[in-house]
């Protein structure tokens, strides 16, 4: 057991699930910043020490805090909160890994600036020109690779048909826009909350068309995506739910997909909201809705990244994200994924010390 | 034009859709007997008269009542109910049938006692040792059909998987229950109204658990169909809908499939009652959730009518169907498919005229 005296603090900083929040979680209540928890101080064989440097704000956070079994056990009360970051490898008792690496953490570590773990569970990442190293945590982290599985995988597109995205101007569904549009030469359609994002999905994504669910309370929602697919939709991508999944299950074409990612729009309800009325289309349509989580494809992952490289630099995809600096401001970060302050264009990303840390080793 | 003075009466009994029904179809008033509707006296080149001999009632039916679009416009109102039959050729102007051939109508002539329509729509069947000829409407037609395929094709069943069948003493759920067990050795629990129905089911059918949705109020569902799958459920097979499909829902297993053939519990609301909240399971259990209609198949019948006819030669499936007597009772035998007058155990079939007429010709 190595003791490490100098590579890092006694104390930092983390975020713990201080409460299970009912509805919107509360900043400083239910996730809350612990100035001075212990930094751990043995590596055993096999383990390194990483200081975090980036972590990802997921809608899958809000399923971790709820008291309740699903793929992944519920974060315990009092515990750091779980979430991806990457960082660097400050001290290694392992061959595999050596001061100085930049690694992917994935849910290791979580909300916290420091860690110990089995090197075997982290990845070994490079710096990748023109992009921050959180482009690690988004379209070249678990974002991207959601979006590709997902749509290729379980949504099976082919060129010329029809593909709807629901939260289209978030971190997926960016993504998801344009491997339909750009790679596999489907029309595209995205939902999203606002005028402005629908501008941006447009004009930045260069996809087909975007819907603004708000508009008029959501009324025009079944009529405009009429309007938007005067063919009908062979594809669609779900990650709100409700009444967004209900409009487009009404639209669907023979054989059509729906794929299930998640269903933001429930996440901070107490209990589930009713699921789609309109479900039996699925039947009189021969169509098919499916779940999907991206811990099925870990033996793919190689091949998916490999792709998705080759897209960034041919242009095909652009990787869009918006950073918010400092641990303690993650809790507030984490609403914007409910359209809290506006909402976010592409991945949600906490810079934990501010830029000027990527300099420090 | 051949005219045919002498082959059949000049009018002649058939339901007609009156009125569209609220709720339950109310006979004599949504679906009314006309007793002397006009016998078709020609016959083109490439056409036949038939004469009905038996029609079966479905639960589609009531979706076919609907002004609603599907898969199949609705039945237009002062027509002849839509409905599946078959009968003899009194007729013909076809080099393909002739005269005392016994066809399956499918839904070309409706409820009614003779028609004329292309001898090209029809299936000229045989006549199966120790079976009524009514087979052909049951587990030798749609309903076998439907089976065969929804649970083979879209259920991919596995010797040891656990398979639920919803409305498991139907016409549909009963085959399902036997293919299941018999035929890929999955351990099959059916779902019914009535302790009656479940023990038929156990006794009868040799399945390998039943449970009454009715018991108390449908409280002990849930803990019944847990205590029923210990290992959770891998396939669903859905005709009803509504608070079955959610309890089936929270029990799927890892890559669970989810057969959706209708949803009879809502096929008399007004307007659609909401789907399953636990549909979200989908995602957690990267599970999937697939309709789909006969018609897609047609080109496979052949293969899947000589498989359930090995079945039955083999004992694995038995065919079981209720008969009553007389197309005047037609509209009020459709509401045992929702319970009405204890329901019905397997097929249910009109014989329209009695079975003396079975030796007319």
């Amino acid at each position: 057991m190595k003791v490490l005296p100098r590579e890092a603090p006694e104390t930092m900083r983390v975020v713990r699930l201080q409460r299970r929040p009912e509805g919107l979680p509360v900043p400083g209540v239910d996730l809350v910043l612990d100035p001075a928890a212990p930094v751990p101080r043995e590596l055993r064989p096999g383990q390194v020490l990483v200081h975090n440097d980036f972590m990802s704000v997921d809608p899958a956070m809000r399923g971790w805090m709820r008291d309740q079994k699903s793929y992944i056990p519920p974060v315990k009360i009092g515990d750091v909160m779980r979430g991806s970051s990457i960082g660097r490898v400050l001290a290694s008792a392992s061959p595999s890994l050596k001061r100085g690496d930049m690694v992917n953490c994935g849910i290791e570590l979580g909300w916290c600036e420091y860690g110990v773990t089995q090197a075997s569970k982290l990845r070994k990442i490079q710096a990748i020109e023109g992009y921050s190293p959180s482009v690690h945590l988004g379209v070249l982290g678990g974002t991207g690779l959601t979006a590709y599985f997902g749509l290729i995988d379980v949504g099976m597109p082919k060129a010329g048909e029809t593909v709807v995205v629901s939260a289209a101007a978030g971190a997926t569904g960016s993504v998801v826009c344009q491997i339909a549009k750009h790679v596999y030469g489907c029309r595209v359609v995205g939902i999203a909350g606002g005028e402005e994002k629908c501008r941006w999905l447009v004009q930045e994504l260069g996809i087909d068309g975007a819907i603004d669910y708000k508009k008029d309370g959501g009324k025009t929602l079944k009529s405009d995506l009429k309007k938007a697919c005067p063919k009908g939709i062979d594809i669609f991508f779900d990650n709100v739910g409700g009444f967004i999944l209900e409009a487009a299950l009404k639209q669907i074409n023979f054989k059509a997909r729906v794929v299930l990612c998640g269903a933001i729009s429930g996440y901070n309800e107490k209990s589930l909201p009713p699921g789609p009325s309109s479900y039996l289309n699925l039947v009189s349509m021969s169509a098919r809705m499916e779940g999907f989580i991206l811990l099925n494809y870990a033996d793919q992952y190689d091949k998916a990244y490999s792709d998705i490289e080759k897209w960034l630099s041919q242009g095909k995809l652009k990787y869009i994200e918006e950073q918010v600096v400092g641990l303690e401001n993650a809790p507030r970060a984490l609403l914007k994924l409910f359209g809290v302050d506006g909402g976010n264009k592409g991945r949600l990303i906490i810079d934990i010390h501010g830029s000027s840390s990527s300099a420090r080793l």
